[in-house]
């Protein structure tokens, strides 16, 4: 099984992923990190930046330096700020390359993020934001011990739940591990002394017998749930239920999905915003207010040594013609996107922006009649992982036990079967998503209300989902990336080590306004 | 090291234990579980039913009598309905025996529960009245990666991250059991085929290199953490971290802490109802409204043929004695106390209300001025172990970064710990929690500003926490305890496969409910 394969059967998300390739080009050596939020001190006095892009690193950018004193303009080709941190919510509307137009029909209070939805616990510029801003946050659940794991080509294709699957491969690798031990295999490897404690911390931790065997009986029920629980009265005795054998369980390969809750940026807590994602591009709009310029079409990057002029279209008005200019320039376009446009830079960043592909990525939202996942199945938030398509089923994090209407993640999906969801109408993709999801859920077809998709690569504003970067590239062109080019400096979360991420962005957009400021100051106050 | 030990050693909390000692009494009869709520149909015209006290298992059954028809009437020892179901907020006042009365002098919004705290995906009776109610839930998190795991004696006292532990922890065992199967050691125990798989899932689950060792490198950081995290730009790069050694980790013993999220009952998602698990005794109080008479406390319980007389005082007023009588009684009154009080049963349920004895338990809540765990160490929500006696530390679920003043659960003690901090004065609770916890949070000192505690051996009201059954007796008496006697039953979490459990409290009012339904109706209608 190569890592591929890996990846793609247990259904990885965009940021492990992610991690996952950045972490693949890491050097050893330590030069920073996330040091607090940026304190620039004062700007050279008439210093002006023009900021390409409203989505989270050209926000951040333009909110501190906007603090410093600079004076800041703030081009978007959309007609909302935010980019990638984007909640899509009853009423609203969304045009696809291609010409397909879906309205969302999601009722009151109920939304899907069709990019981030998950804030790590030490994502730590991100976080600062949501509290200068008082958004509130709440807990997203990632690993839900009664989600499902689901193989086509497993059990039958009967889902399993996460908690026996994940009981039974600790139990089993615990039994054998402790045999060897107990038949003396760990020697050479092991005190005895430190085999005993061994031994005590795998029985606890495995929930193996007294025997050290993983059995059916109260040890393996602790963990992996009963056939009938416990209750109260004279009906109150419990069913025990029986571990699956160890080669069905390895061969099923539903271990996949266990660690995935163990990933650095996936583990517990993870936090959401109240309300959606989006609240946090709309809180920097409206901190912004009148500094963002909306529906501008960059059309040409220009520069000199006295500073940066951009052309760009008034999307309202086609073939209109306007031009920005400002002493220096934070450029936060997509590198899909820049990498199509005239820009005055050297072959270095010039190089660096045509390296990189955009990751591909499709979610889909879907609005059911009821949570029948938890009237039925007890169900409260989380993920289900299966080797269909779709990938994922994700369950809402807040409003448990509703009597309404309620929304969950019906797929998202990277790399092939991104592509070919891609490749589908937005009704085909809804389609096939409650088609595939029945295999998990023979509730859907009846429960099914409606649904919307946002396949990244037809995203106009972004042609693709993150910046795709390998251990070579990253040598080669990283650096390159990053570094100033006379008056324009990159930012984006492809100008960071969390590619996909929104961190990425934020950090990205610390770092580069604070070698920005440094070098304004070089430059002094304008006369 | 016996289990014993163990369960001391990592601090276990109610339910676990609990279910610990529940499970090693199972048989492996099935005879029933929770079948969703009751529906009794109608009682038999004129058919009264008194209920003894207002906690949990007394009004379900009350709210479930009333239904169907019955003449209820709850007499309840304190001033307010609840039971252990109880939160303390702000402006509250509890006196213990022995006299002290404590205030409450949390912030508007802030709480503490004394008695149970969260609610397993699987308890459906308790969660089903929440829904029934239109209580909101939110996440209750458990586990939080980036909680400590604090051992005085290990680490020089240094407290641990949760992530770094389990990441070595599963590293180590991996590494281990992988050189076993390529050295041929597991060929009599797994088929070739079967080790090839193994390897693939122990390298990802253990997160190994490509030679199957756990090292300092991208695979174990991308679990256990970094020293400084990725960032973006070019102050990017990340510094790895050194996982601890297999012999450290085995001698620090706390790996022991580490299924606790495993557990059954412990598992994600938990839940709890927003704002305090009070909410729920508060709903169903204003449901029952005037049917619960409160301080009155029961005295004696007298039954014949014809029904059930029940003396009690009003508390108001020492010394008075008052009457009620009825067809039925549903007794819920903890063992602890009903064994010191007159009733009128046969020697098989006298003999059972004797044997049990209450486990000993006590919660502390304080309050500091500031979130200084979230603020200063990233750890939203979740529980940090330590060998301290006070076992937790818990941090609130809910209001992420808020800015005002908030409450942590600062100690969490079974057992012989619970007993000291049970004989010291309220003060010097509350001076040794913070003494304790500034061993793991050094911003204890600074940042303490008030607190409050609940030993539950001086509650007057159950004289205990809960229950405590051993295997022996609960085969000789368990039958006996909810076996009606006469006209009396009884209901609570004593009576249950769930002890410490609000789940045990319902389905055993559920159980016994139903049972008192069909004796009444083989009685007939009242003439």
């Amino acid at each position: 099984m190569t890592r591929r394969d890996l990846l793609r059967m247990i259904g990885m998300t965009a940021g492990s992923a992610a991690m996952y390739q950045a972490m693949t080009s890491l050097g050893f050596a330590a030069e920073s990190n996330f040091s607090g939020m940026p304190s620039l001190g004062a700007a050279p006095k008439g210093t002006s930046v023009l900021i390409l892009g409203a989505g989270l690193a050209g926000m951040v950018a333009a909110f501190e330096l906007r603090k410093a004193g600079y004076s800041v303009q703030v081009l978007e080709y959309n007609d909302r700020a935010g980019g990638r941190n984007w909640t899509l919510r009853g009423g609203d509307r969304y045009t696809e390359l291609g010409g397909e137009t879906q309205h969302c029909e999601f009722d009151p209070g109920l939304y899907i993020n069709p990019g981030p939805w998950r804030l790590p616990y030490h994502h730590r510029g991100i976080l600062g934001y949501c509290k200068q801003f008082g958004i509130p946050l709440e807990p997203f659940i990632q690993t839900n011990y009664n989600a499902f794991q689901h193989s086509s080509k497993a059990f039958g294709g009967k889902p399993q739940r996460y908690r026996a699957v994940r009981a039974d491969y600790h139990g089993h690798i615990g039994e054998l591990l402790a045999k060897v031990t107990n038949d003396g295999g760990l020697d050479a490897e092991v005190s005895k002394e430190d085999q005993q404690k061994l031994l005590a911390s795998l029985q606890w931790w495995g929930a193996l017998d007294k025997n050290y065997k993983y059995t059916k009986g109260i040890e393996s029920c602790d963990r992996r749930g009963f056939n009938r629980d416990p209750g109260g009265g004279l009906s109150a005795r419990p069913e025990l239920s029986t571990p699956t054998s160890l080669a069905d369980l390895l061969d099923s390969e539903l271990w996949g999905a266990l660690p995935i809750g163990d990933i650095y940026e996936l583990q517990q807590s993870l936090l959401q915003p109240v309300g959606g994602m989006g609240r946090i591009g709309e809180a920097f709009a409206r901190e912004l207010g009148p500094l963002i310029r909306y529906r501008a079409k960059v059309v040409d990057i220009d520069q000199d040594d006295s500073g940066v002029r951009v052309s760009f279209e008034d999307s309202g008005t086609p073939g209109s013609r306007h031009q920005a200019s400002a002493d220096w320039c934070v450029c936060t376009i997509p590198l899909s996107i820049l990498g199509e446009m005239p820009i005055k830079v050297g072959q270095p960043m010039a190089a660096a922006i045509a390296a990189v592909p955009y990751a591909s990525s499709v979610k889909i939202g879907l609005q059911f009649k009821r949570r029948f996942w938890e009237q039925d199945d007890q169900i409260f938030g989380g993920i289900s992982y299966t080797d269909l398509p779709i990938g994922n089923i994700s369950y809402p994090s807040d409003g448990f036990q509703g009597s309404g209407k309620a929304v969950l993640l019906g797929g998202y999906m990277y790399g092939p079967d991104a592509m070919r969801f891609t490749a589908m109408t937005p009704a085909q993709r809804i389609r096939e998503a409650v088609i595939q999801g029945s295999q998990i859920h023979p509730q859907y077809p009846a429960e099914f209300d409606n649904g919307i998709s946002v396949a990244w690569h037809r995203s106009p504003f972004t042609l693709g989902c993150f910046g795709m970067w390998t251990e070579a590239m990253r040598e080669q062109h990283y650096d390159n990336l990053c570094a100033f080019d006379g008056r324009i400096v990159l930012a984006g979360e492809h100008a960071s080590y969390l590619p996909a991420w929104q961190e990425g962005a934020v950090t990205s957009a610390h770092d580069a306004i604070d070698r920005l400021h440094r070098r304004a100051i070089a430059h002094g106050a304008k006369t």
